[in-house]
């Protein structure tokens, strides 16, 4: 074989990779979608068997040869650019994959799934000591995998490398610290503030199809591409890329309180223009992908928060959000709409929290997983530890362990290293937004004309398109021309926070 | 190896073909629903590598271990006899495949593609010329694979296998000549009576989520069950099994013509009926699947014609239908309503014929296939013999290819001895009925207070329940008493529009 047959079989063979990673995002998006009860674990059987085969061809002999044939300086130099990008990252997923011990990785894979029900049944009866057995398997795990694995400052480094290229300790500890303490301090200024919005309007019916026909019309102002994706209902939102052209949204309906579909389409729909949106020339890679979660989640949080909670966003949209339940809105002003919408309430659940306090709920695990692979942590006495730090971050104490420490699924499936990236999202969202005013100094204006192609194309341009070829801090320093800095975000936080309190 | 764990090796290995299967299938249905346009051409892709492998796995050498193995006389005879079934259905599969050298199956299928498209041109512009060479290959490969298949005692009882296992020319000679001649006395019969029933109201708007919401009500009257199984929206509407609990149904709209949509997804759910009424105990095994095409279409055919164009199915479910199309039924008696969707009418195009005028159909497509295999048809005078045998079966003469020879897309395919088991489900249906009636002689009475469950329920204990355990004929004899018979079909067609053309 030539280096040229030689690049096809590989691409070739990377392609039939996608294929089966194709159907399991299929499988999965109609499990959580209008999946038949009755035919459901016989189906997740079928996405395990497609999962396990994508697994196995990325872990094969065959890929081994591949790696080692095209790794080969005087084949290396032959390859098409896009081609040595692929390499890098399956040589990668290979080592990362091969360095644990089959057995150790099996035994791994019957622990979390164990963790997983016990978790959820711990959560139910709100008894941790349920959990604490297998959680410290878990973290056992993790802690052995890491010796595998290695490690250059940080172990948790590693962890944090597997969602966040590049990303480091030492990193996070200095930016989450400066946020933390500038949220904190603003935190306790709006808590201090006499003025409370008018929430009263938000927790009245609202009819889902009214909802979901508005949704339509923003996700179309978004630029979403309902020709290369559809949009449907399930319990816990999401945007998946099945392929290129089919990038699905799903979205969540509360009937009495919008604010879950609205924002929560809006968010997911950040995500998929990020993937409706990558080069089309990736496509067949492993490249036509956001490149990291903190990455992906600065867009939609992009488009939740610093576009579909701006003011501005609402000159244009309120009138059409109000067609679909006028009596829910009459007499409620634009004003009182935007600041309603915006209220901050530190509160016991992450996923309910508001875009001022959501961080504070990541730094709390943040901590907790650090001090949990270093030994400084543990595990028996998590609840405690949790308990304090939300105290010490948000000044609340959850009463129960349900709406404390057990209230997240990530530990049981063994998700040490995640948590960050939400974090990351937000701070790189208004990084981007800086960026961004450069360019589109008119930004306020557009949204109030409902003009949002703009914005779409500058993301497109300065993230959207690279997929993985540029990583994080590649993005952000073409971008930006700096490293992450939590400066930005708390300065959007506090000019919007003080205006919505009156500060 | 022991003889248990090389069977649960067998077992485990047929599991995963399954697997691959109800992926395509998945695949398959999401593609004829809501998969977004721009992602199907690479989605077709995916389901090509996946229909791929399951033919690999059914083909590889490690099948013909498994069969040669298992298929040792001291091995056999201490297999489970589903084992024994399963093992037996892959043999025949595994020869079928092998018997045909690879090279020629993979110009076979560059041919049929080919002609697919080909085939698609020619009926846009009423061209038959065009797909004439196209439909030469295919007709030439199905001469070929006949060499390679070989048969006992006419070539075409070999296709006819592949869809309904152990039918002839032999008996459809007899069957079907028997039946032409009294479908064609009836016809004629009912074309000089001077009644034409009233069709006015059928051509009048009626809301497809109004015919949805009826659907629901036939659909949970027939015992489909929705936990295991789901109505969608489609152009060409089917039936699927995904799995033994995930059985799907999808039925076309026509706000002008509640026909289509009714009796499709009723035609539907009677396939359905049969996929989600096999004993479980087959599941895991390519047993849990209806035994023939012919079977299979007994069923729908029963639900559609048998069940619900009988007058009294509509005692009980016209008052539900007018509610959700008030207007429209206003005056229409349930008497009118009765003789209108019964009415006989001649036509050209198979898939819109009536019950009585079907059959007709399927014949002059099994005469030419016939006697293209036997080289007593060429294919270029197809077009002159189409319309010359509609016109003396049917009395009507295509004035266009498009509406004649060129309809449907079978051949392209390669699909050549298929057609027959259409004719075949009204047959049978009709000897069901008759053997029905024996047992439940209530019939008429049940339909009319809408309790369709111990037909249901007759069909599963007869019919359903065995999956591929017994071949058609072993069902027919089982549950009749007799052979393939058309004169039930005859009695029941001749008692049914005597009545409603008052002849």
């Amino acid at each position: 074989m030539n280096v040229k047959e030689m690049e096809q079989a590989f691409r070739d063979y990377v392609r039939t990779i996608l294929h089966y990673q194709e159907t399991v995002a299929l499988i999965d998006w109609d499990l959580h979608t209008g999946a038949p009860k009755k035919g459901r674990s016989q189906r997740a059987e079928v996405l395990g068997t497609m999962a396990e085969k994508a697994f196995e061809m990325m872990t094969s002999p065959r890929m081994k040869e591949f790696l080692d044939a095209l790794s080969d300086p005087g084949v290396e130099i032959q390859l098409t650019p896009v081609t040595r990008k692929t390499l890098a990252y399956y040589k990668k997923e290979y080592e990362r994959n091969h360095k644990i011990p089959a057995d150790r990785y099996r035994e791994f894979t019957v622990v979390t799934s164990k963790a997983g029900q016990v978790w959820e049944e711990a959560k139910e009866k709100d008894e941790f000591s349920l959990f604490q057995p297998y959680l410290q398997q878990v973290v056992d795990f993790q802690k052995e995998f890491l010796q595998y694995w290695g490690y250059k400052q940080h172990p948790y480094d590693t962890l944090l490398d597997h969602y966040e290229p590049d990303m480091t300790v030492e990193i996070l500890d200095r930016v989450f610290g400066e946020l933390r303490e500038d949220l904190v301090r603003l935190l306790n200024e709006i808590q201090e503030s006499p003025h409370k919005p008018r929430t009263d309007f938000i927790f009245q019916k609202f009819d889902k199809h009214g909802q979901e026909a508005f949704h339509y019309v923003v996700l179309k102002a978004m630029g979403y591409d309902f020709e290369a994706g559809r949009l449907d209902e399930t319990i816990h939102p999401f945007a998946t890329d099945l392929n290129p052209w089919d990038v699905r949204i799903t979205t969540k309906y509360d009937e009495y309180d919008f604010r879950t579909s609205v924002f929560g389409t809006i968010h997911e729909g950040g995500h998929a223009l990020y993937e409706q949106n990558i080069s089309p020339n990736l496509a067949g890679t492993p490249l036509h992908k956001g490149t990291s979660m903190g990455i992906h989640e600065s867009q939609s949080l992009f488009w939740e928060n610093i576009v579909a909670r701006n003011r501005h966003f609402w000159t244009y949209f309120y009138p059409h959000l109000k067609q679909y339940s006028p009596q829910q809105f009459e007499g409620v002003s634009p004003d009182e709409f935007y600041l309603g919408i915006n209220v901050v309430q530190p509160s016991l659940i992450r996923i309910e929290a508001d875009e001022l306090t959501y961080a504070l709920h990541v730094m709390v695990r943040y901590e907790i997983e650090k001090g949990l692979i270093t030994d400084e942590i543990r595990v028996g006495d998590l609840p405690g530890i949790w308990n304090d730090l939300m105290n010490e971050y948000l000044g609340v104490r959850p009463p129960t362990d349900r709406e404390g420490v057990l209230q997240d699924v990530h530990w049981s499936a063994g998700d040490f290293g995640y948590f960050p990236s939400y974090a990351l999202g937000y701070i790189y969202s208004a990084q981007l937004k800086y960026a961004m005013d450069k360019d589109l100094p008119n930004f306020n204006d557009l949204l109030s004309e409902g003009d949002l192609h703009p914005i779409r194309r500058w993301l497109t341009d300065n993230v959207h398109q690279y997929g993985r070829l540029k990583k994080p801090a590649e993005i952000l320093m073409d971008t930006t021309g700096e490293e992450i800095n939590s400066f930005y975000l708390v300065d959007y936080l506090k000019k919007k926070y003080r205006e919505v309190y009156k500060l």
